[in-house]
């Protein structure tokens, strides 16, 4: 039987996984595969670490090269995070010839269009289910399963710490801050829960999922990113009395001349679409293909075995990507797609919240703006307020670009009337 | 770039759509691919029919043989459906050295076993993803995805036909017959729509699924089948009182001891299950595996685009198939598991609904039965009743056996004051 040498970089909560989990399905994994894998080399920060998964101390090492120098190591997996560190040794691995399997989101959200470039010189693959969405297999489904299809949309929730945020401020009425803090005491949000609730985590996966399925790199600074770290339990509650709920939804869209737009972002979803049914840690994708039609895949986007589950199939795939060359070295530059469309040409229904005075005409000035931008208002609310002083007002809007909705938000809050910051949030019917 | 050669076997409706989708979609395939798909010959039954999806008439055979001795060809699709052309047609494929693509779920079901074999003794894989659940990836994702797993559990909604006459049965209170028809008059359900309600169609996919899933080939005649045929909206509307909606769910389970039970029935689910918002024509398939945890695939299970999708997706393996070793033929075998638990020793939660006199003491010869069985009652509903006669009761049933649980049923059923054949559904509670 093949045994295929790996080098393992990093041996945190994932690396761990994936060692344990090796140990623990080795005999079927071997059957299922016909090959064996074996682990010669563990790089850590520091040997003195405990370890909450035992592994042979003559393992590890401190040196991230000694896996790029044993030629029988063959597929290095590189799960220690950042770029710092992470950007060298890839680009180390690729050169030496190394395959590579990688977790590391940021990374390739930001360095994928190099690193990418780099491998299909060298001809040796990268390799990254881990990535995106934990445990569900959506890179391979975009890659291989859905090859046949233009993708007309994929909507994510890509971010379980948001999710579970995002779930209790719902069902439980929780301000945010108090949500953050049971997700942080469950051991769902880290201590700095900064990438998690800002929306970056999302949106890096975001930039890879959309990356792939339309050929060209998407580049970070071009993609509307915004986090629930502004949004009040208020503005759940308003939501849910319009029929919607508010999930921190990754959209990537074609249009019909097949600009995409990417965006990260707090939306309002209905509660009857699939996705509303999509609680606590949670991840799923919605997509939807010209031959395929829609699709939804979901289940765990984070955890120990859950990542090591699909970084274990992407060693799976190395077995035959040793063998043969690869019909691609993990993306496929192709020329159907290519443009990426400006934020502020996308167009999306609207939330408007507001907070205003309680006095006559302020409704009046308000829509007065909204009609001389030539935006339409479906429905306001003002929902009851039993407190002196200014007032709630929510307006759902109607089809409008991001550029021009932004705008007379803008100018809306320079009103006098107006007493806070508007909280403008689009809204996604899938329709 | 590569041309691979194709013959396609069957040009109707998944057919046509896989040419149709080869043809609109063929730019962005051969630049995602590095290859391009030439169907070199279709084979169909008479030339004379016409065709919804233009094609040469050049391309059109009467004779399968014809698909085989080309030697340009080396993949045939097998869309031509049912058995007995479809054996020998495959069997000779695969001594002639071709790659095979199929989404007969009969032939496999029946026949998966031999022809599995005799795919590893000539090394030429056999496809499959088109014969499960249309156009959700769901054998990409058991043989590839989660190869790093053992299936704790693997459930289906994989009858489309089926769930959309369950759906209307629940949604508008319709009759097994009407909501049959309503199917029948939207397309939804063929003029002869027995395979898709007596669970047939359903129970093959399942076993596909199990095959592929546990290493070892599952008998259909070892498989318990029940199709929605003989349930009543009353049945339905009991559910819902009691919280549950009726599905027509495929289960396979493995049990601490490695024995696994395959069945497809009318089972009760509980509402708050994501399986349960699987409405109308749509398809999902809900996993649990040791490492990645729940997972859940949700898409179209049929038609002729998803189909198509799908069989295109085994058309883009082939690309690597034909350059390198198969770490597998489209089946591997393993001993982890092994054995079928005989469908009377799986242990369920039941619902039972009798029709019973409405005299005192009835009860108590019921419970009597089911209490010198060893069989638990957990509640029991007398659903309100405005007719004159026998009257309802329906009995939730904790854990028992089938076997034994059937055994009881026939003996109250034997009772003078039983005055129907009981109706006897498992219920799943996913616990």
């Amino acid at each position: 039987m093949d045994s295929i040498g790996i080098g393992l970089a990093g041996f945190g909560t994932v690396g761990s996984g994936v060692y344990k989990n090796l140990e623990a399905n080795r005999a079927l994994l071997a059957q299922r595969l016909g090959a064996e894998f074996e682990i010669r080399r563990i790089a850590v920060r520091g040997l003195a670490k405990p370890r909450s998964v035992p592994a042979p101390a003559g393992l590890f090492t401190t040196d991230l090269g000694e896996l790029l120098t044993d030629p029988e190591i063959r597929v290095v997996v590189e799960l220690i995070g950042g770029i710092d560190a992470a950007l060298p040794f890839v680009r180390d691995a690729i050169r030496a010839g190394k395959i590579v399997i990688t977790g590391n989101k940021a990374l390739l959200a930001e360095h994928g269009a190099e690193l990418f470039q780099l491998a299909r010189e060298r001809r040796t693959p990268i390799f990254y289910e881990a990535a995106v969405a934990g445990g569900i297999p959506i890179i391979k489904t975009v890659r291989e399963a859905f090859i046949a299809n233009r993708f007309e949309s994929i909507h994510g929730i890509l971010n379980g710490t948001s999710n579970y945020i995002l779930t209790r401020m719902t069902d439980a009425g929780l301000d945010f801050a108090d949500a953050l803090a049971e997700a942080q005491s469950l051991g769902y949000a880290e201590a700095d829960p900064t990438l998690d609730v800002n929306g970056w985590d999302a949106a890096h996966k975001a930039i890879i999922l959309a990356s792939l399925a339309y050929g060209f790199w998407v580049r970070s600074e071009d993609v509307y990113v915004a986090g629930i770290d502004r949004l009040t339990r208020d503005d759940v509650k308003f939501a849910a009395q319009l029929g919607y709920v508010v999930k921190l939804l990754s959209t990537i869209k074609a249009d019909a001349s097949s600009a995409i737009e990417v965006r990260v972002c707090p939306t309002l979803i209905p509660k009857s679409h699939v996705l509303a049914s999509v609680h606590g840690v949670f991840n799923a994708v919605w997509l939807r293909g010209d031959v395929v039609g829609e699709a939804l895949f979901y289940g765990r986007g984070a955890g120990q075995d859950p990542t090591a589950s699909s970084v274990i199939a992407d060693l799976a795939e190395t077995v035959v990507a040793l063998k043969s060359p690869r019909r691609c070295y993990g993306f496929t530059s192709h020329d159907l797609y290519g443009k990426l469309k400006p934020s502020e040409d996308a167009v999306s229904q609207f939330y408007l919240r507001l907070l205003v005075d309680d006095t006559p005409g302020v409704l009046a000035q308000i829509a007065g703006i909204l009609g001389d931008a030539g935006i339409g208002i479906s429905s306001v609310i003002q929902p009851e307020s039993h407190e002196p002083g200014p007032l709630p007002l929510v307006l759902m809007i109607h089809d409008a670009t991001f550029g021009r909705m932004r705008a007379a938000a803008a100018e809306i809050a320079a009103l006098g009337c107006v007493k806070a910051e508007p909280t403008l949030l689009p809204v996604e019917n899938f329709t």
